[in-house]
């Protein structure tokens, strides 16, 4: 009789442990208890040993850790398939951040979560770490699901769909944090979104929250070569380096692509600990450019994989995954003896575990483990011959030949939340009507605000974002002289860069104004009087103001702009606008630094429509309600140092005099 | 009441026609009658004019045109998992080559190819590009299936499975062709492997063949940098110009890999209206190189995707080899906008279609040409939610989120061969079982002859291929310096390298002769007597004599080399040999041409075992059967031109002395 009782065996499987000797298993079984993996073995021998009111019969199968996906944003399934194929910035700043702005809310999250959670029971995954919005839904969501996760509360410096500005990021961080952090699986963390997209003081706050809480950070760490570039900028060192310099490495820390790295970055992510999550897929969609995953695995580095978001994958299946990490190594550094099919398997399993920080609890298949466990069918077509020449022949059919659909049965935790492939703690079939109708508003917003404009511009082929959030003020100025003498006179204003031009400007008005509005600039730089050669550009603004402070200080909404190569009879043709008004102005213009912030100073005669009067803009760019509060009172500053009478502040742009 | 009469409407399903206009018809419909597509419209309508027996309800799905396979080796499907991460030559000549001259038969290729079958309507692949041995018995498999396919008949110079020598593949070829040239589903073609593996005069034979009966060449192109580099070495040009020079284009030809090629190699393939087969895969999986589609694409090449055999792949799903076809481009040349999902889509069908010569025929849905339709349902959850902002929603569901497993139904010449994904043709479960049969006589064999001396060898690193095959001579000669002066005499002999060796070579044998031998040698140049650093290599050589000529000229096996860097002491203990032997010998070797072909000259003088006689040995690589005999023939010559009694001719290894 058997002396130890468990709840459930799993027999007669091929068990791919995963655990330090790489043991496989054929005809082993695992037994469970609660939530533990309590014994794993021969299969005589564990049934020898073990009794349990549940013995699930495997045969024909493989029983493996549960797929581990370590980097994703699991609310954008509902933003699967809606734009692809874009430059990085069109899609980000054209369709993602908008559609976030509009579109995400708690609710939001809670379906593309459950969304994101069906499909990866389906392809085995049992464990996640994810980086979004509204991450207190996410994570109830996850719970419900039966799912581990790691969810990260996402900060950033611009202006997010659940904060106003990074502080209130982080107020939100900080309550979800206290209100999980003792979760059975899902674990809460500090998501600052990148270097690039954070300032110092935020990233220094985001670790020395994590550090409070004990509680992981995950980064964007150098997706992009421009995200790199923008580092420096900002830091004038490597993404890497900034994290290190602003002491962000202390926390355990799980930098999510790492694609642009120097041989130092990877130094400091070793001595560091810091585990990374490579994301093939996105990094080839996006084209953000081709990790060095071998040389990272080389520094010691562990190194999970990552779906990232179905907006840029399109979906989150891990197999897909872990067979493009095998394959485009070898592509890469010409040697296709690098990363081998036991490898990247590893990467979706134990090396994951490792760098979410989680290998004590899950990523293999041992006693003492979390029963995070999905069996896979070994006899659909696709799957078949078997070789058993080496250990190899198992990673290779894992890796090259199985996909998501193999999987049949998935345990979380010791909870069956897949059995026949049929999904036991969510509602397939409401989940996906509901996805459906949530896509089907975001569809609708598209095409009928931004779509049409947007995608014409896209098609022009030059579209570049421009501003994100401005703060302006417009005056109007009696006496141009002296606003200038002030200007030039004033100790606290360093003038940077003074020019003259003279533009015109058409602006295409739509039918429906919630189209926004394009302007045709030609800019000329007078030099010495002569119009020299124009610049001539196309501005898509939506129509929102989005907020209005003191002093008519305006929050302006993003804008795109595009080279105007084309003649003004073809964008005429092109955009086929309801009106056209002019707006032609004599601009004298200063980029000035006050009190070490920039601004633009712009002082505007306008030619036509004819105006007597002289109009001083006031401009500056920003990224969070705090930030735009503080920048609209020094523009009121600047108007009382320049000496401008408020009563001739206007409300409008010279568009609509 | 409807005019007129079809035998199938497939109705209520997004139609994704991939016509000329690119038209989608959402609620559309295809009527069926025969083996042709009738009529393609709106569901209304097409219900309207159109009565059938059938009616299909395909709510919740796309109607397709069955996808094409562009290059494949389907009985390859056996070895599927069998050898994986391996150097090419390796991986071929270690793994493949040997299986296929063990185990290539009739019958392995029925099995294998119905296997691949199995796989490919399961992924809704309705016609592919095919090229192996026993191509009569895998286009009779093909046809029994139902499936649509060009079938090539693989010739080389060595000696395949199926033929000794390429004329002996040509006579094979030509016999085919004549059997199966008028059926209806498959079109037999003739397959010159590739440029390196060929002589001019074969690919002259070939491509008279092709003309003669009017059928299309298939042929591996510029796949290597290796097989490029053997390429310019046998032609003096690169590869596609090499098959022009010698007429191969006036064929309709399908060209596989074509990942190394110039702007003007493009510009060849374009103006003679090659088709190309990408097999993105394979080339990442063999590091191959990294295939520049866009560029052929923009040359204005027919470019169709192709899944390569399960040996290098490892399996038949075009959904994941269209996907990697759309994504890769995008991280080779940093833009996310190359390859965007409508364009990979139009590969696996339209453009494939055009790349086989069968555009006509198949590769969009149109009334005129046959039925050959895949049905997928759009309902799963990996594929929600759906957008219609533009038809690239629907490319990009069904490149980037669809999967094989969504593939319901399946018709092919307007016959069902998968009905909710039950297959119709074939008889699964005896497709597996007898795949796995053949696969375990396949372990057994490698695990028993080569396996573990090939494996310990490939884990050193330094593996090589040596020769393919040799025809040596070794004969006792009294008399060394009359050797010596006739062979510096003879005016049809051409001395190109003459040199002096000392070799010290030991050899380990093992248990099961079967297991082969380990040659250990120390190589030292003698310049001026004094032993220069010696060259320090290991040798595998398998057990057999292939064959034995007139005068005890022998045809030996092939053979692997591998530098050999480390001390005895470690090769003692790695391998473990039974038993070693030791020969040390002088070796006077010249490198010759003897009426324009390569021969080696060694004269031995065996120092241990001691032995007072002089041997003389001529070797040279050869690989065909007609070559074979040709020089075992000139072989016989030069013993005579050398003055060589054949009194003396030895049958033995020095080892076995």
């Amino acid at each position: 009789m058997a002396a130890n009782a468990a709840d459930v065996i799993l027999t007669n499987g091929l068990v791919v442990t995963m655990n330090a000797l790489g043991d496989l298993i054929p005809q082993g079984a695992v037994a469970i208890k609660g939530r533990d993996i309590v014994a794993v073995g021969a299969g005589e021998a564990i049934l020898a040993d073990w009794e349990a009111g549940q013995v699930v019969d495997c045969d024909g199968a493989a029983i493996l850790p549960g797929l581990i996906n370590a980097h994703t944003h699991v609310p954008m399934s509902l933003l699967r398939g809606l734009a692809d194929d874009l430059r990085l910035d069109v899609w980000l700043f054209g369709y993602m951040l908008p559609v976030e702005r509009e579109f995400v809310s708690a609710e939001f999250c809670r379906w593309g979560t459950k969304l994101s959670c069906a499909e990866m029971i389906r392809s085995g995954v049992t464990c996640f770490a994810d980086m979004y919005y509204y991450e207190e839904d996410v994570a109830q969501t996850v719970a419900d699901a039966g799912m581990r996760a790691i969810c990260a509360e996402t900060i950033m410096t611009w202006p997010t769909p659940d904060a106003e500005s990074y502080d209130e990021g982080l107020a939100r961080c900080r309550h979800f944090i206290e209100e999980w952090v003792h979760h059975p699986l899902v674990t809460p963390a500090v998501g600052p979104h990148a270097p690039e997209s954070s300032t110092p003081e935020m990233l220094r706050a985001s670790v020395e929250l994590a550090l409070e809480y004990d509680v992981p950070l995950l980064v964007h760490v150098a997706e992009t070569t421009v995200g790199v570039e923008e580092t420096h900028e900002i830091y004038g060192v490597s993404p890497v380096e900034a994290l290190q310099q602003h002491g962000v490495l202390q926390a355990q820390v799980l930098a999510a692509h790492c694609v642009h790295l120097t041989e130092e970055d990877r130094a400091i992510l070793a001595r560091h600990g810091v585990g990374v999550a490579h994301n093939p897929t996105s990094n080839l969609k996006l084209a953000s450019g081709l990790a060095q995953v071998t040389r990272l695995l080389e520094a010691g580095i562990p190194v999970g994989v990552g779906t990232d978001g179905q907006a840029s994958n399109n979906d989150q299946d891990m197999f897909e995954e872990m067979r493009l990490a095998a394959l485009l190594p070898k592509g890469i550094t010409q040697d296709p003896t690098a990363m081998p099919a036991r490898k990247a398997f590893a990467m979706a399993t134990i090396l994951g575990a490792r760098a979410l920080g989680m290998d004590h609890l899950v990523g293999s298949l041992e006693a003492g483990k979390r029963a995070d466990i999905a069996i896979l069918s070994l006899d659909t077509v696709h799957n078949v011959p078997h070789f058993d020449l080496s250990p190899d022949n198992v990673y290779s059919q894992l890796v090259y030949a199985a996909k998501a659909h193999d999987v049949r049965h998935v345990m979380i935790d010791g909870r069956w939340v897949m059995r026949d492939r049929e999904l036991l703690t969510l509602d397939e079939a409401e989940v996906r009507a509901e996805a459906q109708r949530i896509a089907s508003q975001v569809g609708a917003f598209l095409a009928r605000r931004e779509q049409s404009l947007v995608d014409k511009l896209v098609a022009l082929g030059t579209l570049q974002w421009g501003e994100t959030y401005e703060v302006q003020v417009k005056v109007r100025v009696p006496e141009e002289d002296a606003v200038v003498q002030a200007l030039l006179n004033c100790p606290e204003v360093m003038v940077i860069k003074p020019s003259e031009r003279k533009q015109y400007d058409t602006y295409f008005f739509f039918d429906d104004p919630e189209t926004g509005i394009i302007r045709y600039r030609e800019d000329y730089l007078l030099d010495r009087g002569l119009e020299l050669k124009p610049i001539y550009n196309l501005t898509l603004r939506g129509p929102a103001k989005e907020r209005e402070y003191a002093d008519s200080v305006l929050l302006s909404r993003s804008r795109f702009t595009a080279d105007a190569d084309r003649s003004m009879r073809f964008y005429r043709e092109y955009f086929s606008p309801r009106e056209e008004r002019k707006v032609d102005k004599l601009r004298r213009r200063w980029r000035v630094k006050y009190r070490g912030v920039d601004f633009a100073v712009n002082l505007d005669r306008l030619i036509q429509p004819l105006a007597d009067e002289v109009f001083l803009e006031l401009k500056s760019r920003t990224w969070s309600k705090h930030d735009a509060v503080q920048k609209a009172e020094m523009i009121s500053e600047l108007l009382d140092v320049l000496g401008v009478d408020k009563e001739g502040l206007v409300g409008d742009e010279y568009v609509s005099f």
